[in-house]
């Protein structure tokens, strides 16, 4: 994908902030990961339930990069072997009301889709 | 990308209408295409001018898939050589609330970047 960084100033691709959003969830899978977040889970085996099955190492990048973005902190819930548990920041919050016009307008136009999310 | 077809039933991932929702528009460039036609674009040579600077083979799939999809409709406004407009249909204009929330957030979390689309 090329880049407009020398146009664009600092932001990756341009000053949009619908751009830059979409830089840091535009993608098939970062949504439903921070839906579940919304939803209380908080383990990778819970993660790995929901109906979409998504992939273990896709999960692993999808968290990592929502971390990196400040969406999600982690915190180890047990030593020996150390495990995480992930949980959303303020920021990561505040994309509530963008999932929850998601879930209008799929409900709206997949008749039959059914909202997991709390509303 | 595995498909769950088999046990979502009817829906490609999931019956979560978030999940189908980003079959459609999950990806980098579905969005800003939106943006630009609630913005009034309509040809090709506007969309180009975006600051994204989108690569034309991209812009071409991504207004097939909109069009394929519901979300957008094409009408010819010139004969020799055949030149399409491109418009949003009530589906495609009702991701506007989405769009919006996504505004309000970048806006937050990117300071200094600034809405393209009217508000």
């Amino acid at each position: 994908m090329p880049r407009t960084k020398a146009k664009a100033g600092e932001f990756k691709r341009s000053p949009c902030p619908v751009a830059n959003t979409l830089d840091v969830i535009g993608d098939k899978w970062s949504l439903l990961v921070i839906r579940d977040l919304f939803a209380g889970k908080t383990i990778y085996s819970e993660f790995q339930v929901s109906p979409e099955a998504i992939p273990t190492n896709i999960l692993a990048n999808r968290l990592t990069r929502l971390i990196e973005h400040g969406l999600v902190e982690k915190s180890a819930y047990q030593e020996r072997p150390v495990r995480y548990a992930y949980t959303l920041t303020q920021k990561g919050r505040e994309l509530g009301p963008v999932l929850l016009e998601m879930v209008k307008w799929g409900e709206k136009y997949f008749p039959g889709s059914k909202a997991m999310m709390k509303k």
